[in-house]
């Protein structure tokens, strides 16, 4: 059971401390302006000259002092009229209250009381006009980002958005596994996915569309060829392939076919994925536990400029649950930040900002991502 | 454990199936085009008139009889060249091959073998095409669109959306509880939600503002005074007000405050909503549990239109999870069509295609939604 | 949009129905004994020969017939006492009420209003007896249960529960990847996973201590020998050499090292895997997606028993989140019975059940699990 | 984009290290027993009296130089028997290798890198053994714990462990909603919830019985009568008459009917649950994010000793999803320690424990809660 020592009261800081300063409430739960609003740690209020601790302590409430000179912590609505209520924003003793926050939240915090400190979480904004920019940037610099990503991306229409980035030089190196292409030559060939159409309908004897694809490609050799000679006509294999994108398609045991373009060894995989991450200047993690933390593990937290300076390797990980991006982080890619939601709406957004942002620029706009994010 | 019959294979369709047809693979790992693609379930096969089942099933495979005339499922990449491998699509016995799926699949599904056939998943794609038509036609005849928040909405950005559906018409009623008003005031007056900033970041002393903003509104006396003195000067709240937009605000053991607005009693809370759901022609639940299922128990499957027709009352959930649109049909409301994104992105792409079709409208296109679809 | 049509209300069924029957409420907000509890569908009531619908439709409510003749849907504490309230649970209209259930829930469900259909949820009750039962019944009939496992079981410390499941005869083969035996022999030599502690502490230099255990079985050359050499003393790996129990540990790109038991390979990798999967007459799949949707692919959905007659394969998922069993259903596995909880805590029960179950044969006790269940 | 500036090579840390040590490989793919295990982080490595920076950095790797006296890091598979590996386990420079991870995790983690540092994951253990030992303390120092649970708890058939709980004095107070009494009365008069057998099937005409639960005590006028008067005979409620442990019961805009006893208006609720935890010395928060975060509003995160010391007030929050824990965190309870597990096995085997526990108190063992961890 952990226990915590006061704070030292005779100590300067506590000695010197004016008496809180309390006003009266101007209506029944109605508060003076400056009200100190309460937190859930230890609390010591300086009365009289003497520090005290107020009964009943919770957050998000306010010291009250009562008329027989007891001091409570009391919500808002509550307090009637005219009642002397603590006053001051101040937490460090300077006012007179002083809030024993270090002691509890400096192991694991910065040692003071706030609201939403967890790293990862779908409450938290997502930052797309950021994103646009660093997109455009790395591109702008012959930068080098390696996108990773999961079949989702192709289930869920992202397909469109993602042919896009290919086409227009936002790519450096496509990974991802032997799943994403296949849904992908499914979509261009059959037209659905595992059988799903676009509307999301499971169709009649849809379950043997994806074999079928695979069956097409393998019996043209490779992917490139089977581009070549019009069994795949669209899409982002087709992009990697007429836009000479690099990709790295890496074998797994749920593998159907495999593609004959799939690296089926482990070890050769990720020699043949590091190819790219020794040269990685940026890289995005698409809705994939297995090939994001894979990533994750060749990747450097940093890029080395020419000039030999340090600059953080910006790591952005999608996923529709925050545990992808936590797992991320415990397996030492620290730097991830990590963007929680669906992956077509992650592409589709984001194409539109960046797309935004070019446009601003083409015509000369000055705060350009700023303006596209309203 | 259960067991299940084998199919009567003296019956008609049995008896009077032809053979079924194996031609040869072309190369090595490669299929005949029109190969039968196996599933996981039983399967008879008719061999020089004989009904037999082959060894090894499993799924995403294919049907070969040996030189020994022994009869196996492989997988494709195993066949060698000249491998007489069984082709047809049909599952259903008349070209010698049966799939024994409605002993399986009979009770849960439609009797047939499918991939993707849960109702709701994060890998489905979202139709905002079709949400997006669905809404204009609301607004078009009139129709009473209810809205249900939570304040993930608020926190997340999707402020400025929202306050767009508010000003454009397409709102009917919002049913949210205090926290959504109380987010969006402190957004209003602060630039905060909960003392975090729009890009994310935990502010000092910012755990207090959310008591400061409710503090502010309590003073006025209501939420409408608070817009009229110039306290709240933007937003989801100053949009309903504004634009006369009803808003009931639910009480909960989780508020702060309340606000003023608020209707503390849970039945007359009840009540309130109620007078809103008996309108409702379409119903948008976003990013709450509690809100989103206490809606869809008062709210009828379908709608009554005025000449007396029954139609469906559409009815989509929004969250990040799988697990609350299931919630909601556990609780009965089985019409929830399931959205598994973030509250922030789906608020921003469905405004999106929104606009998109009335440009398109008014620019007279005819098939508007389907371009704006991509 | 979807529309539904009326029920003929000419059929004879809806002519010869008697009108529906009312009793008057007991008390204010108190309903008879048998009233008729209200769903979200439409709703057909016989009063005076002839079939009305009521007013304000909504679920968990009852029928009201007003001094109007009004009909009402009504919550139950809005009742007030002598109020007529419809009674009878028929929904099919033979006691003159009738739910129109068929049209909105045939074509996904069976056809009736239910609450809690949904296959796959937390909030299902999990039987612990049965499947203790059923995995005594394959060790008493000599079955061979396929367990295919993640890292999370060994992270978590169930690491105790499978090794008894191994060394007790209840293990046909183990499936898994490199992780699985990394963690599993980093805790026998260092009593570590990841570097983090039995209790959960992250320890200081403790991130390379998975390296250095995989150092020490490369160096050994083999799982086998590493035990031999007394290396590995205790834990998964351990017993599985001990007690000769198959294993295969499969390649992916995540892998450290990898083990020197590793098939790297995918394709060789499921070669290996289905020479288990071929016999197995049961399957546990826990804390794995990608394994479990692996082995998915390849089992069938039955078992044939040596005297031909059939019996579902029983495949049981555990994991942490409906989202993975739904996947392997999405996947054609529609078989597998979902278990939402953490792998942990699903070890240390069902080990518990087992273990009563044996003790209560040994006892002679006849209702076994029964007993167990309390 | 965020840069980091190099350590300062010149300060006497590094001008004073020794150079770095290197020792051959013993063999192809086996590395010396202590290389040093890289990070992912910027490392800087003296050789000859020089500050040196690898290429192709990454983690889990190690550190070789080569014949040409080129650095490397490299995976130790592709180590060849006789290169130089890099040996030491220091990272801060004292032994030729320096780790520059202050600059990276100093303002997020403790300056160090290393895995599983999320607060709250599945893949954490879950310390049982420890918590029953809080329980049983609690119990005899005669302190109040105050457990706050969802109807997951009902519906997942924890329904006869919680009752062991109240039933043993481990409840200082039980805070639910409407819906946990509901469906523990449903489950004792009708042996279902919602309608659900215990065996997780949905019944026929079962989406009426919480409704017919409801009814019968609201006509008995409160639960206590309804025991009195032998409707309700096991169960969670039952227990709480019966061995006069406190209840309140909060309403929400959910709640069917509601039962008499609950406390409808949000106000009068908080208050009401203000009065239990007000006393609270130990907070259990089981499968609800509503009530769990309405008491972390209102609970210090310390208890207050009869003799002026502090201690922390033990806040377990037990939830299926990290989500519940990290939002309770975020609103300021931060001292919550969270199990991400089922509820209905979190109960099972905390019992377990807790009898353990007791049988060797018992029988005077020393050492019993680590015994009864095994």
């Amino acid at each position: 059971m952990t226990t915590f020592a006061h704070p030292d009261l005779t100590a300067p800081l506590f000695a010197s401390a004016p008496d809180a300063q309390f006003e009266p409430a101007p209506a029944d739960g109605v508060l003076p302006e400056h009200f100190f609003s309460t937190t859930n740690l230890p609390t010591y209020v300086k009365v009289g000259g003497r520090w005290r601790m107020p009964r009943e302590p919770r957050m998000d409430s306010v010291l009250v002092l009562d008329t027989q000179g007891e001091l409570w912590v009391r919500e808002g609505r509550r307090v009637r009229r005219g009642e002397g209520v603590a006053v001051g924003h101040a937490e460090d003793g300077t006012l007179g209250i002083y809030v024993h926050a270090q002691a509890f939240l400096g192991s694991t915090g910065d040692g003071e009381f706030k609201f939403m400190t967890s790293e990862v979480s779908r409450e938290k904004p997502i930052d797309y006009a950021l994103m646009a920019k660093i997109l455009l940037e790395e591109r702008d610099r012959g930068g080098y980002p390696v996108w990773v990503t999961g079949p989702a991306l192709v289930h869920s229409r992202a397909r469109a958005d993602m042919t896009w980035f290919l086409t227009n030089g936002f790519v450096g190196a496509l990974l991802a596994g032997n799943a994403v292409a296949v849904h992908d030559i499914e979509a261009s060939v059959y037209g659905t996915t595992l059988g799903m159409t676009g509307a999301g309908e499971a169709t009649s004897g849809g379950h043997g569309l994806h074999m079928r694809a695979i069956n097409r490609v393998r019996a043209a050799g490779s992917i490139a060829n089977a581009v070549e000679q019009g069994i795949i006509t669209d899409g982002i294999m087709f992009a990697c392939v007429k836009h000479s994108v690099p990709f790295v398609l890496t074998g797994s045991i749920r593998d159907d076919g495999p593609l004959p373009d799939v690296v089926t060894d482990a070890i050769a995989a990720q020699d043949a994925m590091k190819e790219h991450t020794v040269k990685a200047t940026m890289a995005i993690l698409i809705a994939t536990a297995l090939h994001a933390i894979a990533t994750g593990n060749m990747l450097p937290a940093f890029v080395t400029e020419r000039d030999g300076s340090l600059r953080e390797l910006a790591t952005i990980c999608v996923d529709s649950s925050e545990f992808v991006v936590s797992k991320l982080k415990d397996r030492g890619t620290h730097q991830a930040f990590g963007v929680v939601t669906n992956a077509q709406d992650f592409m589709h957004i984001l194409r539109l900002y960046v797309e935004r942002e070019i446009s601003a620029r083409t015509a000369g706009a000055p705060n350009a991502a700023m303006a596209a994010s309203r």
